[in-house]
């Protein structure tokens, strides 16, 4: 019998490219004056990744029950907006970064002014391919994909998100401590890890205490990732990840290793993961043991 | 009797102080460590403007039968989502203003970083009000109300309004002609005039063909009141404007203005402001009366 890592990388190898297509058919338009502005969204949402949030949002929806073609515009939506939420944090405003994922930055391509119009882009067309996908919908799954982009939105919004980069621009200038550090890792990572879980429940229909344990689930692989990110910063291979490493303590930025250390930030993205695993529990069948091995994976990651 | 223009007046007075709430409700937020960016967006939702979009759609919505209710959250989102594209076009990288409705531009108080934000943030809770709304409605009125955020989204999205962004960023660098000008006057500004008539017509549930009639009126009327901008960038008062003038021309700017001449312009202006007056007749009733009352101020606006 096949491991749930071997089913997870023969799934993987077999949906991705399904993925890729959907992602490049959606940027992908009939170009006129506005060609550059297609290039300069297409160069970031194609520049690879490791579509952690589409996967995670299929994983969640197909061990439910949900059919891939009702999860997809999600996954993509997802990916559009966690692409240009990275366009507009590099531009020289923000983090002001060169490269990223061993590519050159949107703006260092395409000029600031474009990769300001691409980010706008992204985010719009993710609102604009979940609400078609609302509108194309069956009556009865309507209500599913309704509230599927509602939770999507509110993740990447404001209260969302963009609340946690506001903190992080602020904890460049001020120290923001442990109760602050815990509303970034919350809401600039947890939100987007969260919301793919949370939502392929409710494209399934899922009940409310499913759903409430991939909430808890989510925003535990949230913080664990972003505790990770903040020790590859110091401990990470440039060349693995695709960008430079050591920015944190160039920019005398807190993050959880420089609040707790080294030791205390490994054992706490261990902790977290462990707990996620057992919330993950609720999610069935062999889709549910490839959502928890992938979810394993991400603590030993290098990049 | 009073007439459309008195009328018009009357409704604004008690109209206006009601959408001015709703707007300052939307923004209002608990904060925590994301105030600077709840102020920020607050800071230039809040700053007055015409607020031209929210009337148009309520007016139209109002005279083909829809109700206030029905129609504020799409009303507050356009709002919202005009106000984002100021926010990013005055930005350093965009057009570098310093000034806007007479107070310093939003990168200018907050810095460049959360004026990103800020935008990004009212785009974000423009598609989150109207999921919302969309929730909220009675099963009955959920497919009008699906079919208008769609319909806004896009508008103002990288086939509308984000378009003819990037064509108006081009037009700095290479001469885009007439055909070019013509696509910028459609996108840039036409899409987000016409889809409040649009919207208030799906809203209402009204027939194809009245939103068909509406759909050229808008853009018409759209580019109506880019010509016009054009003519004020050169004949207007900077006090009443609140903005500086002859910006275009210190931008080596192609406009309506400079491609045909300031009195084909004028023409040109008239003929499709009096155009869009007739298919503005499929409004009925006072509601129809005041539409057109208020298309017709626009040309003869000072500011």
């Amino acid at each position: 019998m096949e491991t749930p890592n071997e089913m997870l990388k023969q799934w993987m190898d077999a949906w991705l490219p399904r993925l890729e297509q959907a992602l490049k058919e959606a940027v992908s338009q009939e170009q006129g004056f506005d060609k550059k502005l297609w290039q300069a969204m297409e160069y970031s949402l194609l520049a690879g990744g490791k579509r952690l949030r589409p996967a995670f949002l299929m994983l969640s929806g197909l061990a439910l029950g949900a059919k891939e073609e009702e999860l997809t515009p999600f996954a993509i939506a997802l990916e559009m907006i966690h692409t240009y939420s990275l366009i507009h944090d590099d531009l020289p405003a923000m983090d002001n970064d060169d490269y990223r994922r061993g590519r050159l930055t949107n703006h260092k391509v395409f000029g600031e002014g474009m990769a300001v119009l691409a980010g706008d882009g992204l985010l719009n067309l993710a609102a604009e391919t979940m609400a078609d996908a609302c509108m194309a919908e069956a009556p009865e799954q309507q209500p599913n994909a309704l509230r599927a982009m509602q939770r999507i939105l509110h993740a990447a919004g404001p209260s969302g998100m963009i609340a946690g980069q506001t903190a992080d621009i602020e904890a460049e200038e001020k120290r923001l401590g442990a109760e602050g550090l815990a509303f970034i890792d919350h809401n600039k990572t947890g939100q987007l890890l969260c919301a793919p879980f949370v939502c392929g429940a409710l494209l399934a229909g899922a009940e409310p205490s499913v759903c409430a344990a991939l909430e808890q689930a989510g925003f535990r692989i949230g913080t664990a990732f972003q505790i990770q990110d903040d020790i590859l910063d110091i401990e990470g291979d440039a060349a693995l990840l695709g960008k430079a490493t050591g920015s944190d303590a160039l920019n005398h930025k807190e993050t959880f290793v420089t609040v707790y250390g080294l030791e205390e930030a490994k054992e706490a993205a261990k902790r977290l993961s462990k707990e996620a695993l057992v919330d993950l529990e609720v999610l069935p069948g062999p889709y549910g043991a490839m959502a928890r091995a992938l979810t394993a994976s991400l603590i030993t990651r290098k990049y």
